[in-house]
C-alpha cells in the first residue's frame, strides 16, 4: 500500500503543495477518515462524503482563508474541517468541549461564517464580497456552497436577487445532489432535473435570467473538471454560478443507496458500511413517531386532517402519513414561511392542518405565525418537534426560544405534553375543534412509556394537574422535564415536603390551579426546557406580580447564553435542569 | 353629465349586471370615489389607483366571493373594498371602529385572506386551491394579486416553487408597476424590465421554468384586454401567471409623477391633486429623520459605516445616506431575511452595519437575528423603526412584539431611546465599537424636541436615569412613552410621591439602579409601548423574583390582544398607557 498522503496535510497550504495527480488518493483517504470516525462517533455522514472532491478542489484552487468559503447548512463540512487544522481533534466532533458539527467562526479562521440552518450562505458571502469592494480588495474570492434543496428556500432567492445586480466577486457552487435530508421537491428541483437531462435549452436558464454567469452542470466527483472550472471561474469577475452534480454518500455503497438513512446513520461498521444491530428489547418510542403514527390513526377517521412538513418528512415522521394519505400530507421543501401560510390558507377552508416544524426552524416563520395564523384566529395546529435542548447538534439546533417568542402572540394556545400519552391526546383534541391555533412542543428523542397507544381522551385546554403531593415547595413543570423534577424529589432530603405539578399548558395558564399553589406553598420552583427570559417561569412571575403574591419563586431553565453541543444530560446539567441540579435547588428551600 | 353608475353598485353581483362598455365609466367613478375620500381621510392612494381596472375586471369575470381573491400586501384593495359592500363605510377607513385599511377576513367574506405584510398571497391562495381539490371542487378559481416588488421576496418564491408542481386552479396576477413603496430593485426587476422591452425571448421565462402557464405582459389599464385574458385563463387548469403592467397612481397626475410621495400622501386637494400646504411653524422631527440625518453625519466621519434597508428607503429615511453615500447604503428589496444575514456578512468584515427594519417586519428575519448575528456576536446595529403602537395601519403594523421576541436572545443589547437626542447618541455610540449586536427601537411619528442636533455624547450601555424624584411609587419606562408617564405624574393627585425612571436599556438591565429603586419605593409601575407578555415589565418581574423583593409591581403595556386600527392616542388609551390611563393607575397606589 502506498504511503498515506493525508497524514502530511494539516492545512490547505499543505494540500496546495501536492501534485494534481495525487489528489484522487487524498480524496480516497479523506473519505476513509470521515467514515472511520463517524462510524464510531456518529454524526452527519452522507453530505460530507458527497463533497469530498469539491472540498479538496476548493481549498486547492482558492487561497483560503484569505478567500472566503461559506458552507450552506454546514453538515457537509467535515472534509473541510479535517483539511483546515482540525484533523487531530475531529474525533471530538459534537461532544462537550470538542469541535462543532457545523462551521463555526470562533472555531477556525477557515470557517468564514457559521451555519446550521439552510440558505444563509449567499447573503453572508455577498456581505463579505461587498466589504471587499468597499475596502478596495479586488482580488479576493467569495464562495458559497449551496445545496439544491437549500437554494429553493426563499432566503436564498432574496440573496440571488440582490447579488445578481452587483458586480461582486461571488461564486455560488450549486451542489446538486437532488436531496436535502429527504429528497428535494418543488418546481426548481424539476427544473434542475430538466437541466441535467439537457431538456432545458441554454437560453432557458433561471440563473442567467437573474444575471449570473452560469456554468454547468459538471461532475462533482471528477477532480480534473472541478479544478479546471474553478481555475477558470477564478478569473471571471462578477456573480457566477457553478452547477455541480454530486452523489450524497459517495464512496460508501449503503450510503449511496440509502441516502436518507445515512444522512446521520448513528454507529455503523466502517468496513462493511452496515448499521450496527439495534438491541431487541422493547424501548419507549421517539416523540416524533408518536406524532407520525398518531397522525395516521387520526387521519383515517377524520378526512379533514392535513399534514405539512417543510423538508422533514423523515425527521418529523410525517412520512407515515405521506405514505398512507399522499394527497393530504405535503413536504413543501425548505420553506417554513410558505408552510405556515399554506397551513393558514388550508385552515381558512375548515381543514385541520398539522404543520410540523422543528422548534428552531419555526424561527424562520415567526411573522407568518403571528399574522397569517394567530391574528386571523385560524386554528392551525403547530407541532414543534425538537423543542428544548437537542444535544449534539448544538447551538443552531436547540429549540429553546419558542416559549418566549410564542407566548407574546395573542390567540395562541401553547402546550407541552408531559409524555407520549399526553402528546397523543392533544393531537386528538386539536382535531375536535379548538377554534384557535395551538402550538404543541415536544422534545427530540424518546419518551418513557412502553404502552402509549391507549384509547384517546380529550384534554381540557388550560388544565394542569398534580403529579406528587407536598407541603412546602411546589415544582411547576411543563413538558417531559417533569421526569427530571420527579426524580429530583425522589432523591431529595425531604421529598415529603415537595410537590410537583404538571402545568402542561403554558398558555392559557391554569390560573385556578396556580392560585391554589400560591396559597398553599411557600416556595415555587418553575422548571422548563427552554430559555428563562420571557419563558414559562417568566409567565409565572407575571402571574405572581399581577395577583400580588409574595411567595419565593425560583425559575429554572436555560440561562441567557447560547448552549453549545454536548449530550442532552450534560447540557441539562449546565443549565441547572438535570435531576441532580434540580435536587440541589430543592435543598435550598426544604 | 351622465348618471353615476357606481351609485347602483354595492356588491360584485351588481357590477356583473353592467354591460362591458359601461365599465370604463365605472372605473372613472371608482377612481374619483377613492380620491375624494382619501384626500380628506388620508390613507394609501397610489396602489389602489393603479389597480382600478384590474379590480373591476377581476370581480366582473370571477364569481367572488365563491372564487377566492387574495390581495398581496393589501394596501391596493380600496377599490375592492368599495365594490364589495363597503362603499358606504369607506369614509371610516383606518379609524377606530371603522373598516381596516387592509383586507381582513373578519370584515367581509370577500376578503378571502387578511394581508398587511407582503408576499403571503400565493401561499394562502395555494392552500385554498388545495382545499378545493381535496373536497372535490374542480371549478373554483383562486386568484392572488401580487406586486412585482412583493414577488421578489423569498416567501413568494417558496410558494411558486410549490405551486408549480401542483395541478391546482391558481392564477397569479403579477401586478408589475416597477415600484413597491419605493422603486423595485434587484435582478428580478431587471428581468421584468427586459420582458417588457421584449428583450427576453419567450423561452427565457422564469415562470415557465417553474412550470407555470405564463401570459403577458398586458396593459393593466385596458379593460377589454383584461377581461378577455381573464375569461380565457378561467378555463385553463393548473397554475397560471398573468403579467399585467400598471401605473401606480394612475389617473391622478401628481400621483403618477410622484409615486413615492403619493403612496400615502396625507391630505390633499381632491380636485387639483396638490398636497395641502404644511404649517410653517417649527415642529419636532420624525424619529425616522433623526435616524436618517444622523446616519449621514456619522457616515461622513466613519467610512466603515454601512446602511441597509429592505425596501424602505423613504419610510426609514435611509434615503439620505443612499443619496450621500450610494456605495455604502443599500435597498435590498422586500428581503428582511437577506438584509439581516447580509448585514452579518458585512459586520464579519469589521464594518459598522446599521440594518434598519420596522419592528413588525423584523419578525420576518427572526431566525437570522438569532443565528447569523447574535450567536456569532457580530455587532450588527438593528434600527427598529415603527416600534410600538403605530396607529391607523393597525394590527399588521404595530411593532409591539419586538421586546418579547428579542429579549430571550443571548448577546443582544436592546435599547429604547427616550427622545431624539438619546436616539442620536446611541446611533453614535454604536459605531464606537460595542462588540455585541444591538437593537435600537423607536416609534413611528415625531419626537418632542426642536433642538436635537446637539454634539454627540457616548451612552453607557445598560444605564438608566432618574427623570423625576418621588417617595412611594416609581414609574419605570423605556422609550418615548416616558412623556406619557411624566404627564401622568403632573396630573396626579400626589405627584410628589411619584418618581419616574428612564430605564432606557431593556437588556442589559441597569441592575444597580433597579436595586436602588426596589429598596426605596413601595410600588413599582412599569410602562412600555409593547406587549406585556414577556416584555420589559416581565423582565422586571423576573428581576424581582430573582432577588426576592416583595414590592408591589404593576405592569402596563399592550395586553394579550391584537390591537386594531385607530389613532395612537386612542390605542394607548385602550392599552392603558396613555397619560390619562397611567394617571388612573397611579391613583391606585398613592
Amino acid at each position: 500500500m502506498s504511503e498515506n498522503k493525508l497524514d502530511s496535510i494539516q492545512f490547505p497550504r499543505d494540500l496546495r503543495k501536492v501534485t494534481q495527480q495525487d489528489l484522487p488518493q487524498i480524496a480516497q483517504e479523506l473519505r476513509e477518515f470521515i467514515i472511520d470516525i463517524v462510524a464510531v462517533k456518529e454524526g452527519h455522514l452522507g453530505a460530507s462524503l458527497g463533497v469530498v472532491e469539491l472540498t479538496i478542489a476548493l481549498h486547492y484552487v482558492f487561497n483560503t482563508p484569505e478567500d472566503k468559503l461559506v458552507w450552506d447548512v454546514g453538515h457537509q463540512a467535515y472534509g473541510h474541517k479535517i483539511l483546515t487544522g482540525r484533523k487531530d481533534v475531529f474525533h471530538t466532533n459534537r461532544t462537550l468541549g470538542g469541535i462543532s458539527g457545523f462551521p463555526k467562526m470562533a472555531e477556525s479562521e477557515y470557517d468564514a461564517f457559521g451555519t446550521g440552518h439552510s440558505s444563509t450562505a449567499i447573503s453572508a458571502t455577498l456581505g463579505m464580497a461587498i466589504a471587499a469592494q468597499l475596502t478596495g480588495n479586488t482580488t479576493r474570492q467569495h464562495i458559497a456552497v449551496v445545496g439544491d434543496a437549500s437554494i429553493a428556500s426563499g432566503m436564498a432567492f432574496e440573496a440571488l436577487n440582490h447579488a445578481g445586480v452587483t458586480d461582486t466577486n461571488i461564486l455560488i457552487i450549486l451542489n446538486d445532489n437532488a436531496i436535502g435530508i429527504d429528497p428535494s421537491v418543488g418546481a426548481l428541483k424539476a427544473y434542475f432535473t430538466k437541466v441535467k437531462l439537457d431538456e432545458a435549452s441554454e437560453k432557458d436558464n433561471i440563473f442567467e435570467a437573474l444575471n449570473f454567469n452560469y456554468t454547468g452542470p459538471i461532475d462533482g466527483h471528477d477532480l480534473d473538471t472541478l479544478l479546471s472550472e474553478l481555475n477558470r471561474l477564478k478569473h471571471i469577475k462578477g456573480p457566477k454560478v457553478l452547477h455541480v452534480i454530486t452523489k450524497k454518500g459517495k464512496g460508501l455503497r449503503q450510503a449511496e443507496e440509502n441516502q436518507v438513512t445515512y444522512h446521520a446513520p448513528g454507529k455503523f461498521d466502517a468496513k462493511t458500511g452496515d448499521l450496527l444491530p439495534k438491541g431487541t428489547e422493547k424501548i419507549p418510542p421517539k416523540f416524533q413517531d408518536v406524532f407520525g403514527k398518531t397522525m395516521v390513526t387520526l387521519a383515517k377517521k377524520n378526512e379533514k386532517i392535513i399534514g405539512i412538513t417543510p423538508a422533514m418528512p423523515t425527521g418529523s415522521s410525517l412520512k407515515y402519513m405521506m405514505e398512507a394519505f399522499p394527497t393530504r400530507a405535503f413536504d413543501v421543501g425548505i420553506a417554513e414561511q410558505h408552510a405556515v401560510t399554506l397551513a393558514a390558507g388550508l385552515a381558512s377552508e375548515g381543514l385541520y392542518v398539522y404543520c410540523n416544524i422543528y422548534s428552531t426552524f419555526l424561527q424562520r416563520a415567526y411573522d407568518q405565525v403571528i399574522h397569517d395564523v394567530c391574528l386571523q384566529k385560524l386554528p392551525v395546529i403547530f407541532c414543534l418537534d425538537r423543542a428544548g435542548i437537542v444535544g449534539e447538534d448544538g447551538a443552531t439546533h436547540h429549540g429553546i426560544f419558542d416559549i418566549s417568542y410564542l407566548r407574546c402572540i395573542p390567540n395562541l394556545i401553547i402546550v407541552a405534553p408531559r409524555n407520549e400519552i399526553a402528546l397523543r391526546n392533544i393531537l386528538y383534541t386539536a382535531q375536535l375543534g379548538l377554534n384557535l391555533p395551538i402550538a404543541i412542543r415536544y422534545p427530540r428523542g424518546r419518551g418513557t412509556l412502553l404502552d402509549w397507544e391507549l384509547p384517546f381522551s380529550e384534554l381540557k385546554i388550560g388544565q394542569g394537574s398534580l403529579l406528587k403531593e407536598g407541603t412546602d415547595v411546589a415544582l411547576l413543570t411543563v413538558g417531559p422535564i417533569a421526569e427530571n423534577a420527579l426524580e429530583a424529589i425522589k432523591t431529595s432530603s425531604a421529598s415529603e415536603k415537595v410537590a410537583c405539578y404538571d402545568m402542561q399548558f403554558i398558555k392559557p395558564l391554569d390560573e385556578e390551579l396556580l392560585h391554589h399553589i400560591f396559597k398553599n406553598y411557600k416556595t415555587i420552583i418553575t422548571i422548563e426546557d427552554g430559555a428563562i427570559a420571557g419563558g414559562f417561569g417568566s409567565s409565572i412571575a407575571e402571574f405572581s406580580v399581577k395577583h400580588q403574591y409574595s411567595n419565593t419563586i425560583e425559575i429554572l431553565g436555560v440561562p441567557d447564553v447560547f448552549l453549545e453541543h454536548a449530550s442532552v444530560h450534560e447540557l441539562q446539567s449546565i443549565a441547572g435542569i438535570s435531576s441532580e441540579a434540580i435536587q440541589k435547588t430543592i435543598e435550598l428551600y426544604v
